[in-house]
This record gives structure tokens, sequence and C-alpha cells, in this order.
């Protein structure tokens, strides 16, 4: 159980050729710098043969961890049978499986209509789908987006994300953007400032074709939108003919609880946007819910090679058949939500004016500065455990661990966490005297 | 060695949950409408067991055929030993294999010493990188694009595209569109009329930041340059301060007989974007190879959760060990162009009118009308062989059968085109009459 | 002074050719439909002969009434000498006259050290320069502008235009969307929120090349800024490098008082932007002050025909000559506007919850409606006052008279206005009964 | 008819006030740097007496000269009774009196139905007008555009604007940019290349709201379309669904000989755009000519404040009476057209390799290089003759005179104009020995 081995790395690391022929734009490594062999669970493992205690889970694309033994075994059974690898939009058995338990698990139980879309499969590829749709179906162009969003870096999704590091100053264009719930303090209810704007003829802002949302902010700093003003969103929506779209690429697959986010809120999405965790194992796979109201794609209009990753849809389908065909997982994650959320308070009070931020198993906590932060996740990489940040600047430690993470393993991370965030500000306070 | 089998269906086939629960945005499965379960090499079955000659090979997605042995043993394997499925881009040994390979067998033979970049594992969100690059690093907006060209749907990407059915008539900028090599007749040297609209200075055309274009354009109809106008293009870039990206997502990888499309052209790319048989095995993997004088991309600016997906290393780094390392692999894929081509030729005399397209294993015959060309892929699916069609009426039957495939597998396919060919030639002038 | 005649019309008024052969785009002349021929000061004349207060005075273009006689006689004696009446961008006597006249009265007193930059003689053309030389200045394309503020209809300011009407639906980009002061109510600072979005790197809001404002919004509604609030944006725009950009199209020229609307705010724009009332006379006139800070042009780089309308710089010289070498005429606006005030709150009175709007010579009533505000416009037109009205529902009643109006013909129209209100409600309480 | 002055000036002429307070943007006052006074017919005076004969005429906005008689009497008489100055977009005496005119003098001989909206009082503004109506007539966005065409410098006409200085790299949208009649030489049929990417379904060109053009290309250096040509765009607007709008800004109003420039071309525009010589007096006008069919304008959705220049309404009358009302008026361009013709041919021959362009009276002589044509213009004003160049290297000699100068005198300016052309040679010759 203690992820960190006290044997030596077993031999020279060479990391040579990702600087001499990998593109500057490498990130996540420049953290985390040391080579991945394998991972298991909430663990990884790096050549050297360390292990870490994986708070990041692939960005919330490895809800149920790494390698998990019932998706392994049916993704080995299918390609050592070569089934079908890639099968654009042709029908396949994999994906015949993989509907029919959605259709059965997912939408069925939620009195959902909704249809499936395969896109690209990528978060953005699916964004952009959805984009356009709403556009084709209203035959307008403008998009409510809100601060602090992230939907992707393709120049469609790229316009609706509010990121300047990754908007790049290039002229995107067709988004209105509107302050997210919360976003200027508790005095102003920001959905009564969009309703101002929809309903107001010379306020600038064009008839939307849709409005774009997450539940909770993932890369904007895990905002949680309240379950009213969601509703009241909604409501907007439907009042001005524009097309409510949730994108849960981060907040679906039961990383706030439930399998969607907005379940149990009382709305309806005309179109649902999910990725990362969808596969299960970590295999590229995106979608688009489409209300059959608004599933006006002429065939192929929307399209791409990898439409059909059919591995994922085998790994997908045993992600649904292992963990919702029963109710226990969403209180399973709400317990180890609840656990989170305690230590978390404890940590916070090393940080001076630290909050919590986000629900369910996409909590955080803000300390104020991106500087601290960062800090913290390299004291927390060198003791064994991998943990990023989120928020405008940085500045949120998220706790993004796999929803089946074993207690006593998510507990010792936390604990890591903790001495990690408690040395940090003392150094902190080291440095400043 | 017969594809075609003898025996009936085994039970029925359920596509009803298609119908149902995916969107109406499907295209493929509705020519060929089957539920595909295995497939091996060239041969696709169904879960009827009827086998089909796969002359479609996922778009060009699996030159090595399905399930290629050497690749699968290598997947099999990662996948027992719990190897990293997913890892963003941190550094993985997988990745690392990959990397090392690539600049041993591709980049270093051509001394070429670009970078790798891996972004979302879809051709069009490598587009959407490249394209963001060339603006950065130039400090222009416009790109020079080309009729037919094709390069994906997402919005950067689409604006690219040339396919009005998928540019949905969205406000798609930045782009200036120019004719392809040859696309007005011998009578127009289009490189000549680029060249006076970069050099004039109020022709219309702003100072671009790249020149985007395909060698042969795979979706536009397998219209493929000629090398002495890539080179004009190639230097028209270099006067006027542009970037040059070749898009060999679909001509790359071996398909026209070298690696790359442009191998041997005399020709080095600023960008080049790689896609669809990239992982050789059909999983999703897309990359841009960036000049390092250009990799100006500061950490993370682009960005997408499925960067890495290392199941996809594997098999490429297995697909460039197998067919990469001998020098003999082009010398096999030119042996079936020729195959190819000669059949063509034969069947070509059944259309009047009709042209050879194309050139590689990536060859195909223009029939002349849309419907023609729909009517043979269906003869041809009802006797077991699928193949599609492009170009902008359709009109253009595409030969893209794996590389390997064996010369009597290859030969057989030809012959159930040849036969779909001449009989719906006789049924359109049996309808004619 | 009695504007209303007691005589018949003199003949028929033949309308036909308006119908037969103006565009359906006309507009004014479907409220006020009858023929005008002669106006002088406050009053214009139909070939009736009847005559009408004028309360719209072009728009805020006529400050100075019609045929204002010093004006008259200097283009009467300019025309008669063949002085150049076109002179594209040449130096001509009658540009000299102004700019040093302009330096003089305006420039010099205040310390502004701007140039001047004659742009087309169009309020939307400068505009468009304006906004084209920031961007140029800045290297950036987002502009802030406001909720229901007003800046044009050719394309680069209709993107900065709130009016959706106006707006069309067109693709319109490169504007950031802010509400204004006292958009949101009382409770919410505006400026504090702007701040917010520019401060914050997700926010969405691409750093901006020029903030754009209206100090008192003439087409929104009358909404007249603080100077706290100016300040506050003033300083924003610094903070950030953006641009201030001040539109003092309706408002500058005296309608508030001083010349310019901005005078005593403690602000020193940037830009500014002026056309309407510029020529004293009516007559096409429009430029752009620069801070030679960011006299960045290069020679014709915007450019137009009529940017040299002598007769206009003739008048333009009359005007800053007549009213602006002595201090008294702010003194006099004031004395009106006073006056304007008083009125309007005993008006208020006849309509339960209307609100007085603006400031200055630019003063009016929100009654509540559209429908009732275009009631009372119409009786007004009947008994021979000519109001319009403006703001996002058509509902203020929009005082815009020469700001030389005599005393008693002001009060005469505001009686009349006064009588068109009592009236228009008590038809309305008769309908509703 | 000597217009070169023998007498000194008359005083010091203070050009300080220029460089002081106008902004770097001005331009022509740069090669004429004299202070204009007054004019007449086609003779200017500057301030120290001395008179120019004027090759330029306000850019081909003083077509019928400087300070006409009969216009400047009428304009005095109206300004003399209190004639309405401005009238925002009301019906005024003045305006019924052009309607009037403009229908029975020009529409009705030539059988056109169409309406006339009057715009903002500049080219441009009139070009944005015709491009909204276009695409909210047909729904569509794209607007194919010209080579070398010139439209104007506000956003949505700049799109179609060919000029990359004056495009200054903004992201302009919208456009697919076409070559013109004769651009690629004799041998591509450019509307050959145009209906080919209007039929190809992946050719990249949207289906367009309109087809833009002049005729001649007059900024883009007197490129003369043929009639066939024109009638072959004509001919693909209608195949298209697109409108076929013909900006006759600078080539109307009797430039090229007729009043329209395509009269004769067996062309009916669906809408025609009109300013520059308008008013006959270089007074601020415009308009698009709009075909009933597509006058779909909500009333006011495109205003302005200047749409009713009523001096200019009077002027534009009067011009119309003067010049209009017999046929003669063509035949006495026609006779100078053939003048100019034929001293352009001499003057030719001092330059080796020059070409003479444009037709009617807007012809003019590529001599190849933009250095020599500014030596020829500053020559040129020297010796008392005002002209200028156009072409995409301002390599174009363009001789734009007022279509009523006397022919003595316009014999005279080509004389000056031929010496100045032997002049600037020979200066070249000794520089280059």
């Amino acid at each position: 159980m203690n992820p960190i081995p006290a044997i030596a790395p077993t031999g020279p690391q060479d990391r040579a050729v990702f600087a001499r022929r990998e593109s500057a734009v490498r990130g996540y490594c420049r953290r985390f710098d040391t080579v991945f062999t394998s991972a298991r669970g909430s663990l990884m493992r790096d050549e050297s043969g360390r292990e870490y205690i994986d708070f990041l889970a692939g960005c919330a694309a490895l809800n149920y961890g790494h390698n998990e033994p019932a998706m392994k075994e049916a993704l080995l059974r299918h390609i050592g049978a070569d089934g079908l690898a890639m099968g654009l939009d042709l029908h396949s058995a994999a994906k015949r499986d993989f509907l029919e338990r959605f259709e059965t698990l997912i939408l069925q139980p939620r009195g959902l209509p909704h249809r499936v879309q395969f896109t690209g499969p990528t978060g953005t590829n699916a964004v952009e789908a959805a984009l356009k749709l709403a556009r084709k179906v209203t035959g307008r162009h403008n998009v409510i987006a809100f601060t602090n969003g992230y939907h992707g870096v393709t120049m469609g999704a790229l316009a609706t994300t509010g990121n300047r590091y990754n908007r790049m100053g290039l002229p995107l264009s067709g988004v209105t953007r509107v302050p997210f719930d919360g976003y200027h303090g508790e005095g102003l209810d920001t959905s009564a400032l969009l309703a101002q704007l929809l309903e107001d003829p010379s306020g600038g802002v064009d008839a939307p074709a849709a409005i774009l949302l997450e539940t909770v902010q993932g890369e904007g700093g895990l905002n949680a939108a309240s379950a009213a003003w969601v509703q009241r969103i909604a409501l907007l929506a439907r009042q001005h003919g524009a097309l409510l779209i949730i994108d849960d690429v981060q907040a679906g697959c039961g990383r706030t609880g439930p399998f969607f986010s907005f379940d149990g809120m009382g709305v309806v999405p005309d179109l649902v946007v999910m990725s990362k965790s969808l596969s299960g194992f970590g295999l590229p796979m995106a979608l688009v819910l489409v209300h059959p109201d608004h599933d006006r794609w002429q065939p192929a209009e929307h399209n791409g090679t990898f439409r059909g990753n059919t591995h994922a849809f085998v790994t997908a389908a045993a992600a649904l058949d292992t963990y919702w065909r029963e109710p226990g997982f969403t209180d399973e994650i709400a317990r180890r939500a609840a656990l989170v959320h305690a230590h978390l308070e404890r940590i916070a009070r090393e940080v001076p004016g630290a909050r919590l931020k986000g629900r369910g198993m996409m909590q955080g906590l803000d300390v104020l500065g991106g500087d601290l932060a960062a800090r913290v996740c390299t004291l927390a990489f060198e003791r064994g455990l991998i943990i990023e940040t989120s928020g405008a600047h940085d500045q949120v430690l998220k706790v993004l661990a796999p929803l089946n993470t074993p207690l006593p393993l998510l507990e010792q991370g936390l604990a890591l966490l903790h001495g990690a965030v408690a040395d940090a500000v003392a150094g902190t306070l080291r440095r400043a005297a």
C-alpha cells in the first residue's frame, strides 16, 4: 500500500529523445519529469520502478483507474479474436454493444430520448460538432459561453474557451462571453444579467444558437454552478430558442457522483458533449448526445476517420456493465468525495484564505496563488503523488483521483498532499523571511 | 482465398439500435449495411460470417491491414503487462520507443530535423495545430488552400476544406482558395497564377501564414500534383515568408509508395500533418512534424486529453519496425500499384471517357458520374468487395486496399470491381433503353 | 412665434415618387409623412407652408439650428467666389481655417495635443478609422463595446453597435460586449466587472485594442454614464494597454453643454470620433482626433473620396467662430437644459413610472413602452412638433432641440410635447377601458 | 487659356498647421503640396494665384468640373432661400426633384425598375449597404470579388477591396477572390474559372450572396472588362442565385461615356452602387439602385445621419437636367476620349513597353513602374498639371479630366503630360548612366 519504493532506480532514464525530437508544446512532462511505463488502478509506475499515487487520472479520463481489470480483459479478448479495431462509422458489433448498454443503463432510466453521434475521438471535436449542429438547427451564429469555460482548442471550440493563453490572440468569432455562476461575487446573479442581455434588442447580444456550459468548470478552477442557476440558464435557452449544450467532458461519467453532472438538476439538455472517461480505459472516444428534435444532420456532414475506435467501444461497454448496472457506484463516489472534502477542509487551514472548490470527486483547493500551487505539486511529486492545478492563475489544487481509488490509498494521497501544502507554505514563509 | 462465404448468415442481425439511437449523421454504414465483427489483413467479416475484401482500409487508416500480427502481438503484450494506456503528454516508455524509431527510421535517413508534436488523435486536430502554429510564427492570418482539398471538419481546418457539403454555409474565414495543380486543364499553370496573386499588392490575397496542400488529394478525387508543381509551390512559400504545410494524413505512411508522399520531390515542408495509418493498427493518433526553426509553441499552448494514446504508440513503433526498417516495402507497394494500374486501365474501357486518377496505392477511376459510381459500389458490396468513392461529385472509384494485400487477393478484388463496373454500365444502358 | 400655420396647404403634395422609387429602407419619412422644403433656426417648413418646431435637429446634426445665418453667409460667400467644393485630402484654405480655429478654440484651451484625421464624412466611417488605428497601434483585435452602444452600421462599426435590428444576424466579430454604466441596476458596478474580465487570463476576454464608449448613449436611450465610471474605464484602458475611444458623434459639439461630452471628467481619450454637428450646418463631415502617440497611419492607409468636403469646413469654421469663441454658449445651453429638465419632470407625472434620462440638451423621458412613445410622436407631429424616440424598445422620448432654440419656442415645443403625452396616455386609458 | 500664371505668389503660404495638427494619414497633399483656394471648370487655383489643369477631378467626383455654373446657381438659390440643408431621410422637395429626374432621365429610358436607396454619402457606405442586402436576400455570406478591385475601406467593403496596403492585415472575411478579366493573360478566361469554381461542390467556394465588380477598375489600374466577360459573369450570378452588384462609383456618371459604365452591355445588375460624381458638384452623396425584387430592407435597417444631404440632391438634379436631358453629352465625352487616346498613344512611345489602359474618359498609361509614374506626376505638377496614378504598383498614369473639359485645355494638359513623361524618362536614363 506504500506507493513509494525503497529501491533505487534500476538504471539511467534516457529522456534525451524527448528534448531532441518532441515539440516544445509538451507540457505535463515538464512538471512530472520521469518516464512512465505501467499503471494499475490509482498507481502509476515509472521505469525506475517508482510508484506514484495518481490524483490526476488522465485529467479525468481515467475515472475507473488504469487498466481496470474487467475492461482490460474485454479488450484483450476482443483483440485476441481479431475483433475489428477501427471501423469508420460502419456498424460493428462492438458499437452495437455499447449503444445497447448506453441506452439501457444510461438513457432509458433517465427518460432521455437522445441519439448518439460518434464524433472524432476528442472532446474538442465533439464540441465542434455540437456547435455546428446548433447553428444549423437554429440558423443562428452566436453562442453564449462563460468566463473560465474550457471546451477545447480547435478553432470553433477555442472561440468558446476562456483561456487567453490557449486563445493565442487568434481572431476567434461567434461567441458572446457571459460571467459564470458566482463569477462576480454573491451580489450578482449572472443568470439575471444574461436574461437582460438576451431580452434587450439593443444589448449587443445576437440571438443565440446555443448556450454552452460546464456544470463544474474543470480547467477553469473547479467552479461549480448551482442547480438553480443551471435551471435558469436552461429556461433562458428555451425562451430564446437556443439549444442548451452541456459539456460533460470532464464532469461527466460519474466524476461529480451520478453519471451526468446535471443528473438531478431537473434539466434536459438539447445536446450533451462527452469524452475523457467515456471509454473507461483512457482510449480516445467522444460523442454528442443529440435530442431527436435536433438530429438534423445529413449523412457524414460532420465526419472523421476515427469515429469508430472499436477498442474504445469495447471498454466503454465494459465500463457501463461493471460500474453503472447497479446504483452502488454513486454511493461509493459520494463516500470518497466526503473523505476528500474533509481532508481538504483540514488542509485549507494551512493556507490563510484558501477556499474549497468543486463538488463530488472534482474538488480542489484554491490556495490563492499559482506559485504556491506549483510548489505544492512539485513537492507532492517528489513524495510520490501526482496532482495538478487548474484555474485562471493555476491556483487551484485539483484532486482528480480515480473514482474507485481504494480508501486507504486515497487517504494516503491526501496525507501526502497535506504535507506538501504545509511544507510549501513553510518554504514560502522562510523565503519571505 | 475466396472471400465470399458459401454459408448462410448464422442468425438475425439486429440493427435496430442504430436506427433508434445513432444520429442521422452516420454515413458509411448506409452503403455497407451489415454489422462487422472481426477483420484480419485485407478481409473484414460481418456477424453472419460473410467476408469482404477491403478496398477501403479505414479510408487509408489501415495501410497494413486489419489486426496486423506484429502490432497485435505488441499491443497484447503491452496491455497484458498493464502498460500505460493513456498518459496525457507525460513521458512514457511507449512514446520514447516510437520517437526513437521515428527518428532513426524516418527522419534521419531523410535528413529531416523536424520535431514531433503529438496533437489530439485526429487529422483535423493536427491540421488545426499546424495552422495555429503557422499563424503564430508568421504573425499573419491568411492561409492558402486549394480547390478540392480536404483537411477536416473542425472550424479552423474546415475553412481550408473545399467541400461545400461539409462547410455547411458556416462563416469560415482566414483562407484564400486557389486552383490545385491541373484544376483548370492543361492550359493553366496554377502555380503561376498563385505566384501572380502573391506578388500583386492589390490582388486581394493577404500575405499568407501558410500554404497547405495534399500532394494527392484523397477526398478531392485522387488528384495528384506533379513534383514540379509542388516544388514551385514550396518555392513560393519560401519567397513569400509562408510556411509550407503538407497534409500527409491520407497520402502518407506509404500510401503512394515511400513513407512520405513528398519523398523524392526535393521539398522540405516546414510542417507535415500525419494521422490515419500512423498507428498502423487503426488506433487514433496524429502528429505534426515541426521544423525546429518554427517550434515556437509554449508548453500546452495547443493541448488535448488524448495526445498520449499509448496503445497507438506501441503499434506505431511496431509498424515502423516491421515495415520501414528494410527498403523492400516500397517495392512491394510499387508492385501492387502497378497491378492496380493495369487492372484499372482495363476496367476504364468499360466506361467511355473514364480516366485513371492518383498514384501508388492511391489510385482510382473517374467514371464521370456519381450515380454510376454509387451503383458500382453497391454491386461490389453485394459481391463481397468494400470500395468507396471520392471527388467533387463522388464520381471517382477509389482503390484504397491495404498496402500489403496479398497479390491474389488484390487481383480477386480488382476482378470483382471489374465485374461490378461492367454490370453497372450495362444496367445503366438497360435503364436508358 | 406660433409655428402652427392657420392657412391651408397650398396644393397637393405629390409623394408618389417616394413610394415608387425610394427603397423600403426609408425610415423617418414614415412617421413624419410630409415633404419639407425649407427650414430656419428651430423651425422646419413643409411644402404646404406648415411649420414645425424641430426637436429632432437632424438627430443632433443641427445643434445650431437650420441655416444658421453666420454659416449660411460664409457658405454663400465661399460658393459665390468659386471656392473649392471638394478637394480630396489636398491642402485647402478652408481646411486650414478650420484646423486653425479647431486648434485655437477647442484643442489648445483643453491642452489636447491631438491631431485631426479627416475621414469619409459619416460617423460610421470615423468609427471604422478609429477601430482600425487602435488595432494597428496595439497589434490586437478585440474591442470592448457596451450594451446599447450605437456606432454606425458599416461592418466594422456595426460589430460594436448593440442594436440587433441593425446587426441583421450578420457574422460580426472582434467585439466583447460589456454592460454599460447602470445597465444592471445600482447593485452592479459594471466597471468592476470589466476590470475583473480584463484581469482574468481565462475570462474569455482577449486583451483589447480599444475600449469604445459614448458618455451619453444617444440611440441607446439617453443613458448617461457618470464621470466616475468614465474615469474608471479610462484607467482600465491605460492599465491594459488599450486605447480609449470616445464616440462623441451625437453627444459632442455642445450637446451636453461643453464642446466635448467628456469635458470636465478628467479623462483624455486616445481617440475621439466626431461628426453630426461638426460642420454646424448639417453638411456631411467627420473626423477622428488622434493622440500624436498613436498617429501611426501611413499616408492614405484609410482613405475615401469626400474627406475634403470643403463646404463643411467653411461652415464648421464659422460655427467655431460664432459659438465657441466666447464661453457664454455653454451657459446658454445649460439654461435651456434646465428648462427642458423642469418641463420633463412635470411631463413625467403624466406617466406612472416614467423616468428622466440623459443630460444637457440630450435629455428625454422613458415612458416605459414603445407604443406609447410612438403615439406621443404622432400626436406631437399633428400639432406641429417633430420629436423622435430612442432606446432598446424605442421607449424614450428624446428632446434634441437645437442648442440655440429661442427660449419661448423651446417652451412652446415642450408644451406641445406635454399635451401630446397627456393625450396619448388618456387615449391609452380609453383604449384599455 | 494658359493655366500657368506669370505672376509671383502673393504671400507666404502657411502650411504649418497641417503638419502640426493633421494626421499622418493625409495623402494627396504630399504630392501636390500647395494650398488650394478656388476652382472653376477644369482649373484649380492655389493661394499664390497659380492655376493648375485638373486631370484628377476629385478622383472622378468632379466629372462636370469645379463649380459648374448651372449647379452653382441652383445651390446658391437653394441656400439663399433657406432650403433644407440636411433632412435625415425625411421627404424633401429636393429629394423629390432628384428622384423624379433620375427616374425620367436615367431609369425609364433604360427600362430599369430599380429603386433608390440613399445611404451614408460615401461610396464605401453604399457598398456596405449593397453587401448587407445581398446577404439578407440570399441568406448566404460569401461574396465574389476580383483581383485589383477597389470598393472602399470600411470593414465590410474592405474585405472586397484588393489592396493589401489598405487591408492592413486585418482579419477580413466573407469574400472569395477571383481573377478579373484579363488578369492572367489572354490564355485564361477568368469567367470560365469562376464558372468551374461555382459549379464545383468541393471547390472551396461557398454559394455566393453576390458577385461584385467594377466594369473598369479605377484604383486597380484602369483594367477594363470586356462586355462579353461582364455578360458571362452576370449569367453566372443568375445561374447560381447570386446578386450581381456593379460598383459604378468611379466608372459611372458618364466617366466611360454613357451614364452607367455597363450601358450597352446587355446586363441588368441587381444592385448598382453610385457615388463620387453623383451630386455633380463634388458634394458627398451615394446611393444603391435596388431591383424591386430585392428591396427587402426593413425601415432604417441600414441608416446614417447624412443620407439626406439636400445640397447634393439639388446639384445632382441640376446635373441630370444639364447634362443628361439631351443625348449629346455622351458624344462630347466620346470626342474627348478619342483625343485622350490619340495623345496617350503618342506618349506611350516615350516609354518602351508602356500600355494604354481603360476606356472612355477613364484612360491611362501603364508606364511599368511606380517610380517613373511618380516622377511624371511630380514634373507635371511643377508645370501646372494635376494627375495621379493607380494600379497595383501605382504604375498607371490616370487621366481623369472633367468630362466637359474644353478641348484646347484638354490638349494643353495632355501636352504637359507628354512633356513630363518625356523628361521623366530622360531623367531616368541620365540617372542610370
